[in-house]
């Protein structure tokens, strides 16, 4: 049994479609679920639409889920209409990004109640590619640029490859009627300016820029996962390890300085950023100036770190 | 002794006039070069004037270097004016590209003639983000997205931290007088509508995206330097033990597939295509699919691979 995740718009219809019709043919059950935000009346009508478009074609069980995650934001960035999560400054990326991870958790959800072995979700290349552009703005390094895993947990992504307007015509072709959504239109929105912007980029730099976005996305996602477990080796060196450590006051978990000098400094910042995680500093307002810091403290051996939590960091002996 | 590399454009200028008035002041030798492509009478003047503006500064020596790396291209892809080297399908990044490399090479002559111990060049924070953006539409992941160096052998970038604008600026209130090359606004050249691009990004995005672009690319050069040293490890490794091994029929140097399998693939891939480097395939065509290709091959252990100068790679026993 799998669920596939369906808005009612182009590339989640043709989703649908071809996993009802693949079903079909190897003998398996899918069925699928339909979030509503409830941000609009018009949305709300065409997740029911969606529904039961997904209900025609074959698909089973398909449900209809309300998720609340606050509304959209207009364009000064105050929620234009029926929003009641909050969305104070410490949410990263704003109502957009509550929204996200509120769907993801319904899908999660939905999967198991149903037993379904995966989620599959309809985003194209395109969607890839500004991914990769939206991470360019954090500047957050090589986990921000990866993009989005063809497959993580439970959720699969089987149209990562494939171009958004290649998806579009297979859906003509089926004969859909997929919901067009005003606010992809709505440059209050930052996805639709980047969605603008990664035509502009193909212009500038020629065909075949959106397939490089997304092999870049794969590249970045494979190296940030070896420097991770590289990372995570090293920490777990550091914990052990004796002489000068690092250490936070009334803190059990310290850090030897030794193996950490000796480690590549990519290597090293991202396990200095992993023991500060480790030693109850928030991880979403721990940023690069912090391991930079952090590195500083370990190479020189002197000096005190404000980390955020309240948290000083300082060189003393295991 | 330390070189100004200038074109007699606002970066360069401003980077002169702030050389010339610290080596006045710290007791040291600043010198000049201009280096003149001669792609049209105009631009020749240009650099004629800047070599002029240099000598006023107060830097000395200052030489003008003629350097013949072909013509601009017009917007069809031919060159316009007085091109005569060969720009032939093998050349990466077209004429504007052999005409860095022929820069870089009459800019690190100089240096060697005068005993120069540092070459500065005018680079700003925007082209560090157009840079990356440049990178993206390779894809040929994190060395591609890493930008430039702020050092690199002779080479030193002051600027690299500094936004165009404040660099402009600067110069303004110095009375200098730079150049505005017409080319700069011409959308023939790839370097022009990317910086149009990065206008647009910090528009969609917000301000300090070109910021967060080169914090992008130093975080990205350390992440690359970090595998690259790791994949020349496992390399040295790989090419002294034995068990099957990776070959090209007639080439001396192996890879063992045992620690090529036990590595993480970030690292595996990037040791795969400096090995295939190392047995003869040119760089500049290995790529990507090479590395992917050759990555099946080791964890399979089975199949051939074809790689560019007309190798074949296989499995074998040492």
């Amino acid at each position: 049994m799998v669920l596939v995740a369906c808005s009612g718009g182009p590339d989640s219809l043709t989703l649908a479609a071809a996993t009802a019709s693949t079903a079909r043919a190897h003998w398996f059950t899918a069925g699928a679920v339909v979030v509503d935000h409830g941000w609009s009346a018009e949305g709300s009508a065409a997740s029911a639409r969606a529904a039961g478009q997904c209900r025609e074609l074959g698909l089973d069980p398909v449900e209809l889920v309300p998720v609340d995650a606050g509304g959209p934001v207009s364009r000064d960035g105050s929620v234009a209409r029926g929003g009641s999560v909050s969305r104070g400054s410490g949410s990263r990326g704003g109502p957009e990004a509550v929204a996200r991870v509120a769907r993801y958790a319904a899908l999660e959800d939905a999967a198991r109640r149903h037993g379904a072995r995966a989620v599959l979700l309809g985003h194209t290349l395109d969607d890839q590619a500004e991914t990769v552009l939206l991470g360019l703005g954090r500047g957050s390094g090589a986990r921000s640029l990866a993009g989005m895993p063809a497959r993580r947990g439970l959720f699969r992504r089987p149209f990562l490859g494939l171009r958004r307007t290649l998806v579009a015509e297979a859906g003509d072709a089926l004969g859909l009627h997929p919901w067009h959504d005003p606010a992809n239109d709505d440059p209050a929105y930052t996805r639709v300016r980047v969605r603008r912007l990664a035509g502009q980029l193909e212009t500038a730099l020629g065909a075949g820029t959106a397939e490089a976005l997304a092999r870049s996305a794969d590249l970045l996602r494979d190296d940030a996962d070896a420097l991770d477990s590289l990372a995570a080796d090293l920490l777990a060196l550091a914990r052990v390890a004796g002489g000068q450590v690092l250490r936070i006051d009334g803190e059990a978990v310290t850090a030897a300085l030794e193996p950490l000098r000796a480690a590549l400094p990519a290597v090293r910042r991202r396990a200095l950023l992993a023991w500060a995680r480790e030693v109850g500093c928030p991880g979403g307002a721990l940023g690069h100036r912090h391991a930079l810091a952090l590195d500083r403290l370990v190479t020189t051996g002197r000096g005190q770190v404000a980390l955020p939590g309240g948290r000083t960091a300082e060189v003393g002996r295991a």
